[in-house]
Formats: C-alpha cells, sequence, structure tokens
C-alpha cells in the first residue's frame, strides 16, 4: 500500500486534503472529534503510510524525536540516548536532545523550542513531580512520554508512563539484604526531587517495616539535582562519614548505582571494605557495576526494552491522534554480583 | 546596532537582499568572491546579528548544531556532548546527536540527513582516517569541526580541527612511567581504526625509542569499534591474559581510560595489584579515573575548553563564510592520582 496518497485518505473520509494534513501534522485543537475519527478510520483502512521526511520539506515539521533528560553526561541517560536513537532510526526519525537539569522552567523551555521546530514527539526522562507545564503543549499537540516516572492518581494528563516499578526497586534491594541476614539497612539517596527517588525510598521503607527493622535514610546534600559526577563525589563523602561511624548499618542499599559506586570509593578511603564489613546493592545496573572492585550487585532498569517501548508509543500516537496516555511499568530485576554478603545469625 | 536589519546589509554592500539571504544561508556556491567580500564587510560593519530563530522560520533551516559521535553510550563522548550542549545554547543553537559507530557510510548518511534538515554547523568525533566523504558536503555550504584528528597533511578541505596532542598523550604517559624507573611498559589499545588511536601509539614508541627500551604493543580484538563498555570488557580480557604472562611488564600505558578501567578489573581479577604489581597510565582523564580503586593515572583532554573552542568556530564560520579551516590543538595534562608506583633501581 505504498502508493496510497494523502488525496485517497481524504477522499474516503469525506474531507479535504488540508484537513488530512492538519490530522497528520497534530493541527487538531479546532477539529470536531467525528471528523478526526473519519481521518484516522480511512488512514487504516487504506494502511497510509506518511513519509516523514517529505511531509517535514513541506510542512516544515521535522521528522525528530526530542529527549530530554537531567543530564547526557550522566552513563544511565547517555546509554538511554543511545538506545533511543537506534530505535528511532529504525522508524525514520532523528533524536534531538536537550539537558534540563531536573529543573521545570528549564524543561519548559525544551519543549516549546522544540515545539518550534516541528517537533510533535518527546520523551521526558527528569521525574519532576510536577507536570503541569506539559499542558498548554499537550493541548497544541505534543505528544508526550514521561521517563521513570508513573502518572500521578486521578491526573487527567493524555501523557504516557513508561518506568520501572521503583517502589520494587527499592522495595527487591532492600529484601535482597534482609534475605542475606541484614537488619541494620541504610538507605542513600539524593534529595527527593524526583517521583523515582520517592518511590525507591519507600519500598525501602515498606520492606524494613515488613520485618520490623528500624529505618536509617541517609539523605545526600547536593547542590544541583543532575551530574552523576557529582552524585557520585557526594556518594563517595557519605561514604566516609558512614566509615567512621562508631555503629555502621551492615547493608547499604543505595538509591542509584552512581551513588553506590561513590559510595563504595568512600568507604574504601576509610578502609572499611565491601562486602566484608558492609553490603551494598545499587539500582539501575550500569555497565560499571561489572567492571569495578567489588562488582555491584544491582536492581536493573531493562533501558533497552524502555527505550523501545517509548519510541514506539510516540510514533504509534504521532500516527493517530486518538489514542491517549498509557502507563507502562517494567519490573527490576536483582542482578547478583560481589557486594553482597550472608551474615551468619550471629552476625 | 540590534535593529540594523538585513535590508541595511544589502543596501551597504550594493546587493540585493536575497543576495545577503544567500550568504547568511550558505549558499554561496556560485557566487562571485567579490559579492561575497563586500557582504560580509557590511556585516561587520554594521554588526548585523541574524536571529537564527527567525532566520530558521523563514528559511526552514533550523538553528541547530551538529554533533556526530561514535556512540553516546561512551561516558567521554557523553560528557563531550553535554559540553557541547552547554555551549552551543549559550550561542542560540540547539544540538542534534548522532551516532556513527565510527562507519564512514553511517557518517555519510547522518551528514547528508542534518544537511537536508538545514543543519550547517557539525563537529564529527570519530576521528577517521578518511576525509574524502566530507568533501561532497563542505563544498555545498556544510562547516565541518573534526574532533579528535588533526589535519592530514596537505589537505586542501576546508575543514577546522580541534584535538589534544594526541601523540603527546601517548608520550606523556610512557615518559611518566619511565621517569619512575619502568623499563618493560606495554601499550595496550585498540584497532587502529582512528587517527588519534595512531597518533598515542607514535607517542608510546617514540619515548620507549628514546629510551633505547623494547616496545611491547597489545592490541584488542574488538568486532565494533566505538561501543566503550566494549572496550572496558575487552581490556578486562586482555588484563586477564597479562596477569596470567610469565613474564609481565611493569608498566602500561592504556590508549584510553576506558581500556585501563577494564585492564584493572581483569588484572585484579586474576589477583594481580596495582599499582604493586603492574603501574597503569591513561588517557582521557574520565571522571571515574577518581572514583576507582586505586585511581586511575590518567592525561587529560580539557573537554569543556575544547567543546567551547569548537562551538565558538562553528558559529564564526557559519556567520562568515570567507573563513576558512584552522587547527587547534590542546596539550594534554598529566593528573597524576594512585596507579603508577616508581620502581628502585633493582626493580
Amino acid at each position: 500500500m505504498a502508493d496510497v496518497q494523502i488525496a485517497d485518505v481524504a477522499k474516503l473520509a469525506q474531507v479535504s486534503v488540508s484537513t488530512v494534513s492538519n490530522v497528520l501534522n497534530g493541527r487538531i485543537n479546532r477539529m470536531r472529534p467525528e471528523t478526526l475519527q473519519r481521518v484516522n478510520d480511512a488512514i487504516k483502512t487504506l494502511g497510509y503510510q506518511p513519509n516523514v521526511v517529505a511531509r517535514s520539506l513541506k510542512t516544515g515539521r521535522a521528522p525528530m524525536l526530542g529527549l530530554l533528560v537531567p543530564s547526557i553526561a550522566s552513563p544511565f541517560f547517555a546509554l538511554l540516548a543511545s538506545e533511543m536513537e537506534r530505535v528511532a532510526l529504525a522508524h525514520g526519525y532523528r533524536m534531538l536532545l536537550g539537558n534540563t537539569h531536573r529543573d521545570v522552567q528549564k524543561e519548559t523551555d525544551l519543549l516549546e523550542d522544540f515545539f518550534a521546530y516541528g517537533i510533535r514527539g518527546v520523551v521526558t526522562g527528569s521525574s519532576l513531580p510536577t507536570e503541569d507545564h506539559y499542558r498548554p503543549l499537550v493541548d497544541r499537540g505534543l505528544v508526550l512520554v514521561s521517563f521513570d516516572r508513573r502518572g500521578a492518581p486521578g491526573s487527567t494528563l493524555p501523557v504516557d508512563y513508561v518506568s520501572i516499578d521503583n517502589f520494587h526497586a527499592g522495595y527487591g534491594a532492600t529484601r535482597h539484604l534482609i534475605e542475606h541476614g541484614h537488619r541494620e539497612i541504610a538507605f542513600v539517596t539524593a534529595p527527593a526531587g524526583t517521583v523515582s527517588r520517592i518511590e525507591r525510598r519507600r519500598g525501602y521503607e515498606a520492606a524494613m517495616a515488613e520485618s520490623g527493622l528500624s529505618l536509617d535514610v541517609i539523605q545526600l546534600s547536593l547542590q544541583t539535582l543532575y551530574a552523576d559526577g557529582e552524585l557520585a563525589e557526594v556518594g563517595r563523602q557519605m561514604g566516609r562519614e558512614i566509615a567512621k561511624r562508631s555503629h555502621r548499618p551492615t547493608g547499604i542499599v543505595a538509591m542509584s548505582d552512581m551513588i553506590a559506586i561513590g559510595m563504595l570509593a568512600g568507604l574504601h578511603d576509610n578502609h572499611v571494605v565491601v562486602p566484608r564489613d558492609i553490603s551494598l546493592v545499587g539500582i539501575d545496573d550500569l555497565f560499571l557495576d561489572a567492571l569495578i572492585s567489588p562488582t555491584i550487585t544491582s536492581m536493573r532498569q531493562p533501558l533497552p526494552e524502555m527505550a523501545e517501548a517509548m519510541v514506539t508509543r510516540l510514533v504509534e500516537r504521532l500516527g493517530d491522534s486518538t489514542l491517549t496516555g498509557t502507563e507502562r511499568v517494567f519490573r527490576p530485576e536483582l542482578v547478583k554480583r560481589n557486594s553482597v554478603r550472608a551474615l551468619t545469625k550471629a552476625g
């Protein structure tokens, strides 16, 4: 059906070509729902596949998807960007990148810019607690997938959500330590500026409460919320402080692997050996986990699968404006390495 | 002079507005050099500052710069991209990203795509030995900065080059080991698919020859040339093999820090301790060098300064089509950490 033209769609839907064009390009604000439905039905019936490049040249709309991450300098988001680009290319899209530094204003400015450039599909990866700034853009036809958070209860925002079950990430990491005999377990986290961080902490708290254990939450003080190099550096400082405590936890759950990697360095700086003296579990499963010594046990985010899900969803929704937001939650899996020691009953 | 209009430029240069527009947008293939010179002189005299966004809306040319890296999943290139975006934003440009996987055909396709999207300024970071594929695009008005390599001797390609002195990176790392009493020094490298790798190796060879020492080049066998995760993994395998040698070098220069990090893991897997048993120097100065144990001594690439130089140069050349290619070489500095041990005379 490669030869189906926009005129064929218009004819079947009994509308003008420009109306079809409006649908294809998301200019549907003042369109009657019946008209929109007819056009989308005709597109499906005929199997019409708009050529994004040709369409771009005509409309000035670039065949591009946007990706907003806190900072591409983070190994985690760098891998996400790489996987996203791979999948986007397979769908005929390029990817435009922006760093939000987890700042609502910066994210808003970037989204406005992307929209002005003709981009209609964006993945936002900052897991910000507020979503109010999405509303005006979504109303104008921007299709959004929010990465690393779930929808707010009762939200009417037609946005897609793709994340791991962050609660389970914190819960599973903590359970792993409990199952290995640990009872004094600290949770080391960055400031609660993101939904995912809050959820991971809740998972830790739930697992501890279930077993009747006392909470020990250590929150890093960061000047900025985004830089992973900084996250590791502050993790290192906290590791040094924990090493100097007169009474140390036997296990640590790190909110992210970058914190875990820094924590490991800080403990080691003060001759506290992982896992001999303290066991450590991270979250994310960075490739670095397998390279450093000891290797770090971590709850895995399946980034390639998640990137696939996000791009596919954007493309689907760009092609069918009747689709609305959905939620896709991936289960994090524990990847066992060498940073956890089983305690004997006496330990 | 914010109110200077394109018509003012045209009047002073005694050309039509569309001629000025052609200059601003790089459509200068068939323009007489005198005309081009007059227009550029008038732009300078009047201090005309084209509004890139407004110009983009009129011309369909996006106010974007392109960045092509081997793989954004590499922590090194992720940091480069982050720094590039920071500087580009300050100049009013967004950044479009592409992964070349160090493949000439992929790089060519990406450049063609970027050009079709209206991008006229691109940084290529793959350090490919061949540059023939740049010629047709440069002839059509694409401004290129080639990162991580220098111009080929005698090349007439009007491309800018920004790199560290890769020869000195290899030379300085090797000298550091020699000055600490090492005489059996291996150089561990990836396949010689890039100019920078070849240069670093030459630096090692020169330093060794100067001191009358024997070469010991260990080349990793990689299925692909780009993935830094893979580079570290293969480095690890080589580390294990070196650990099992009956006679080991006392020092290793790693072509890049990702190789050094993998090498460290591989040596450690086999109970060869750095720096007690083997000293190790890397190149790049990744932030990971300071986090792992032991911390890794490395030759630093000053990425923030280099990103600044590259973006500034692109913007300059986009604003003045009479400028031609230049070369900017940064000196890598040795950052001393804990991976090198001084040998006694007897060692």
